[in-house]
């Protein structure tokens, strides 16, 4: 069937609601890193080519983090050496220090991403710094990057809750995020890597930025909560939304059920409210219904199932 | 793992919110007619409990529909002969007809729930009548009832979109609601029965009714949008929210995915929002997980798969 085939109420928008929002597809680096099943770099190398075909103009192709953390991404200078880049298409890859960047550097990588702590339990635990010790190994991350006329996206992870320390402070998440932004990042994402945030919680980390211009979101549906959370995003005048294809990057009956947001579920989202995007659902769905088959497990998105299923 | 084990973020609500809601619980009506696996009316019984020990207040405990329909329900009466009603607990029935209550009288129940169409399409199909042929067979059940001294509900089905008939227009809908409310009705539960809706929708389809006082909405997460139309209705003012215990009544991987929102899903959102709802969320999940066990498959509620998956 058709994604459009069935009944569909009229289009309806809302006060202060973006009339376009660009979709972050994160499903080829923050969704394969977080699957147990080894993807060839074929299989890879398909998906993001479906993913530009079905209009998705940013992807975030890959990582060059140690291939020891993330075997799943160690063929990144592989699929970036044989990847069809697009006109039209950013394929921006995550950089976790300047050994990284190097790396994206002789892959002529356009965008990178590095990856903040808004916790010092996570930095301690994911970067094996302090707080406030991880500006000084990014700075000079940004610093090479944009001097290579590279775009620097600054993730900000834990943004709403941390497995070890409970709530986050908005003004400490605010306080990693300003600095990202003074230090040449252009553009923030606030995430929810646990999946714990209400939609008044992001309204109010939302507000203490001033302005949201260069902000995006990045939420983890763990506890259901993720398009909710987007929705008062888009209130608060968000333009940037991650998402994965298919909800890839989390299994919603493992334990640890992490996964992103799924971008099918969003794109509805967004077409009900008017809100452009330029994505394809029904190749969008046939994208991700066939990578679901390529990991051997069905997608938790509602969109797909309902489409697909 | 304890519900709130996890690091949470503090509580923040929202300009506009309800200090309270009632949560509508549905599961043991709406949620397990649509459950293809036979349910023995011990295990109704003992799931009734269960909810009732967990803080639900209402919970929409069966239908007097024509046992044909739905075979599911036939035990409605030995089920309510049997039922511990429990002071502060209150137990509305569905009737879709005088012969239903008729039914609901015998079993001294005392708050009832009438099912009508926002449409003609579903109107012919369910009820077999035209939209406006509705009226006169729910007008001698609600007059009957009031009179009694019986709380009613009215169900409006199909207010955002239906496979028949595509778009639903606003005005129609709020004119099968007004006719309910000016019959009697003690409340409107405005439906997506089919799932499709988007926020700016609700919205504005509860912006036709001025006032949301008698208002309750009834999401089905067929396309993932239900705790985002949740959140918008609870900003218009809404305080009645119908869902399901496990989100019972649809599998995600069934071509008719069709499923409420999962109340520990809505339960996680007004936690955040800082909504009270009397409901305890470690003992909704151990309810749930006990009935997944029953039913022999997984729950699709996002939170319940979190804490004990």
């Amino acid at each position: 069937m058709g994604a459009r085939e069935v009944g569909l109420p009229d289009v309806v928008g809302g006060v202060g609601l973006p009339d376009q929002v660009t979709i972050w597809e994160v499903g080829p680096r923050d969704g394969l890193q977080n699957e147990s099943v080894s993807v060839p770099v074929d299989v890879k190398l398909e998906f993001l080519d479906r993913l530009a075909d079905a209009g998705v103009s940013v992807v975030e192709a890959t990582s060059f983090v140690h291939p020891k953390w993330v075997p799943q991404l160690a063929d990144a200078e592989e699929l970036l050496a044989r990847l069809d880049r697009r006109d039209g298409v950013d394929y921006p890859v995550l950089v976790p220090n300047e050994r990284g960047l190097d790396r994206a550097l002789a892959a002529r990588v356009g965008h990178v991403a590095i990856f903040a702590s808004a916790t010092d339990s996570f930095a301690r635990r994911n970067l094996n710094r302090a707080l406030d010790e991880q500006f000084a190994m990014f700075e000079p991350v940004v610093a090479r990057a944009k001097a290579e006329g590279l775009k620097v996206r600054g993730y900000v992870s834990m943004c709403f809750g941390d497995p070890w320390e409970g709530s986050v402070s908005r003004g400490q998440v605010a306080a990693v995020g300003k600095r990202l932004l003074d230090m040449g990042c252009d553009q923030l994402s606030l995430g929810d890597t646990i999946g714990v945030a209400t939609p008044g919680q992001v309204t109010a980390l939302l507000g203490e930025f001033g302005s949201v211009e260069r902000i995006a979101v990045h939420f983890h549906d763990t506890y259901g909560q993720a398009l909710a959370n987007t929705y008062a995003a888009l209130v608060a005048g968000v333009r940037t939304v991650d998402s994965s294809a298919g909800g890839l990057g989390g299994c919603p009956y493992a334990e640890s059920a992490t996964g992103n947001l799924a971008t099918e579920d969003l794109v509805w989202m967004l077409d009900g409210l008017g809100i452009a995007h330029g994505v394809d659902l029904d190749k969008l769905c046939d994208t991700s219904a066939w990578m679901a088959g390529r990991l051997g497990r069905p997608s938790p998105s509602r969109v797909l199932n309902a489409l697909r299923g």
